[in-house]
C-alpha cells in the first residue's frame, strides 16, 4: 500500500473547493457579499454559524427568478385560458375584463383595475381540479412564447439565480419560493425549472374545496381569493408555512419589502437581496415607475438596511438560463 | 489484508435488518399490515414502489399521537391562560365562556357551545407575538399536568406512534402533523415530542398580522379564525401546504375521515389507519358517542375501505412514551 490514493483524494477535494459556484455572476461586490455570507453561516467554528435546519432561504418568483415584463407570465396564461374557455362557452364573458381577456387585450384587462385583473385570474384558475389544472398549465408552458423574445418561459429564468439556488442548497440551505403568483400555477413548473418541490412553493392561494365526484375525491379550485401572498402577506405566509424566520431573502419589488425587512431584522447573520432590473439591452430596465415590479422604497432604503442591490447589467455575466 | 472486515460488515447489516422497528406493537395483524405496506412501497423492484419524494405520511395529533381525554390539551392551556390574563386585567372577561374559563370551569365553557369554545381559544391565543406565544406554551407544558394522571403531557404521547413515525422516516417517508389543533400551539412541542419540525406541522390557523413595533418587525397573533383544519379542511390544507397526495394517513376520529378518504383513493399503494380507543384500563375507551374524538363513520366504513382499525387494547404492548 502506498500513499498515492490518499493524495489523489486530497487533490480532488481541493479542486472542488475552488470551483466557482456562481459562474454567471461577474466578480463584483455582489458576488463577494453572497459567498462571504454563505461562508460565515456555514463555518462551524465561527460566531455566525447557523445550523442547517435554520438555513431557510426565500425567493420571490416574478422578476426575481424569471422574467415578469412586459406582463406577468401568469396573466398571459390567464388571458389565454379565458379565451379558450370562452370558445367552449361564450356566456362566461360576463364583464368587460373577461371580454378583454378573451380578445387577448391585456391593456383592456388592466383598464378594469385590480378587480378586473382578479376576475380574469379567478375565472381562469377555477372550475377544475388541482390535478387537471396542473396539467393545463404544464401543457400551456410547452407551447406559450414570450411576447417580446418568442422564447419559451422556462428558458427565461435567470441563470445567475438558478446558480444561487443550487449553491445555497449545496451549502445546506432549504430554498423556498414566496411569491404573489398563485400556488398551483407555480408548482406546475417550479420543480422542473428551479428544483423546488411543491411543499417549498408558497404563494397566493385561491379558494378550493374538497369534493367527492362520482366516488372520486378531489380538491377543486374555486373562484375567489383565500390569501394574498404579497407585502405583509409574505412574512405571515412564511410564519404559517415554514414556522422559522429565514436568514436569506431575495426579491425585486416593494412587494418583497416586508419579507426582507422581517428576515434581516432577525438575530445573527442575515441576508437581504434585491434584483434591480437595470439591463434594458439584455432584459428590461425598470423600477420606481413600473406598474409591474415597482421598486421604490426598497431602492431608497436598501443601502441603510444593508441589503444587496444586484445590478443586473453590472453583476450578471449571463441573464438567461437558455444561454441566449 | 484478509476478508474479515467485510464479513463483520455483513453481519452487522443483517442484524439491523432483523431489528423490530415497532417493539411497542404486539405481533397482531395491525403491525403486520403496517410493515408489509412499508416493505411494498420501498421495494425498488416491486410494482408498488413509491419514490422517497412521494412518501408523504400525515398524522392527526389529538387522540392519534397523544392523549385527548378527558379534554383537549390545548383547551386546558387556553383555560389556564385566560385565568392568567384575567388576573392582570379582569375586564377581558366579557362573556360567560370567558368567565367560565377564568374560573377553570371547563364544563361551563362547553355549555357555551362552539362559539364559546372558540372565544376562549381566540382570547388565549392572541395579542401576543408568535415568538412570545411559543415561549408561553413551552413554559406551560413544563408545569401543566394531566387532570387524571398528574403526568406531564409530553409523557402522554403514544409510544407505538412515536415508533411508527420514526420507522416511516427511517424508510424515507416525510412525516407531517395535520391536526385541528392550532399551528403555533403544536409547533411549540412537536419538534421535541415527535421530531416533526415546524414546516411539517399543519393545523388550524388563527389570524395573524405583520407589525413593526418600535422598529422591531414581528408576526402578531390576532383574534379570529383564518382556517379550520378539520374534516374537509384537512385535504385542502394538505394540498395547499404539501402539494402532494399522501400515501399514508393516520387519524382517530371522524374529523380525519376526508383525509383518509382522499389519501387512500389515490393510485397505487395507500394506507389508511384509525387509532381506535378501546383501552379503558390503560387509557380511555370511546368512539361513537364521545364529544371529544367522536368516531362513527370511520368505524362503520373502515372495513369496506380497507383502513386499518388499530385496537389499542389488543395491538399496543405499551401505551405511553413515558413507559408508565
Ligand atoms: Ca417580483
Ligand atoms: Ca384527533
Amino acid at each position: 500500500m502506498s500513499l498515492r490514493p490518499m493524495i489523489v483524494v486530497m487533490i480532488v477535494m481541493a479542486g472542488a473547493g475552488q470551483a466557482d459556484p456562481l459562474p454567471s455572476w461577474n466578480d463584483t461586490d455582489a458576488k463577494a457579499r453572497i459567498t462571504e455570507f454563505v461562508a460565515r453561516v456555514t463555518d462551524v467554528d465561527g460566531d455566525s454559524y447557523v445550523s442547517p435546519a435554520e438555513r431557510i432561504a426565500v425567493f420571490d418568483n416574478d422578476g426575481t427568478l424569471w422574467v415578469e415584463q412586459p406582463v406577468y407570465t401568469q396573466l398571459l396564461f390567464a388571458v389565454n385560458r379565458v379565451a379558450e374557455l370562452a370558445r367552449e362557452d361564450p356566456s362566461i364573458l360576463t364583464s368587460d375584463a373577461l371580454k378583454a381577456a378573451a380578445a387577448g387585450d391585456i391593456k383592456g384587462v388592466f383598464a378594469q383595475g385590480r378587480d378586473g385583473l382578479f376576475e380574469v385570474i379567478s375565472a381562469s384558475h377555477s372550475g377544475i381540479s388541482v390535478d387537471e389544472f396542473t396539467e393545463v398549465v404544464q401543457g400551456w408552458m410547452q407551447t406559450a412564447r414570450h411576447p417580446d423574445t418568442g422564447r419559451a418561459f422556462d428558458d427565461m429564468t435567470y441563470q445567475p439565480m438558478l446558480e444561487l439556488l443550487r449553491y445555497l442548497r449545496d451549502e445546506g440551505f432549504t430554498t423556498y419560493i414566496v411569491s404573489g403568483g398563485s400556488i398551483h400555477f407555480m408548482r406546475a413548473f417550479a420543480d422542473a425549472a428551479y428544483n423546488i418541490p411543491p411543499q417549498q412553493v408558497i404563494g397566493t392561494i385561491l379558494n378550493s374545496s374538497y369534493q367527492v365526484i362520482d366516488g372520486d375525491p378531489v380538491v377543486m379550485k374555486d373562484p375567489g381569493l383565500f390569501f394574498n401572498d404579497d407585502k405583509e402577506g409574505k412574512p405571515i405566509a412564511i410564519d404559517t408555512r415554514i414556522g422559522r424566520r429565514p436568514i436569506f431573502a431575495a426579491g425585486n419589488s416593494d412587494g418583497d419589502f416586508q419579507m426582507l425587512e422581517w428576515t434581516t431584522a432577525g438575530e445573527g447573520a442575515r441576508f437581504g437581496m434585491i434584483v434591480h432590473h437595470t439591463d434594458a439591452e439584455r432584459e428590461y430596465a425598470y423600477d420606481r415607475d413600473s406598474s409591474i415590479g415597482g421598486l421604490e422604497r426598497g431602492l431608497d432604503e436598501a443601502g441603510d438596511r444593508g441589503w444587496l442591490l444586484v445590478d443586473m447589467a453590472e453583476d450578471w455575466k449571463t441573464i438567461w438560463s437558455s444561454g441566449e
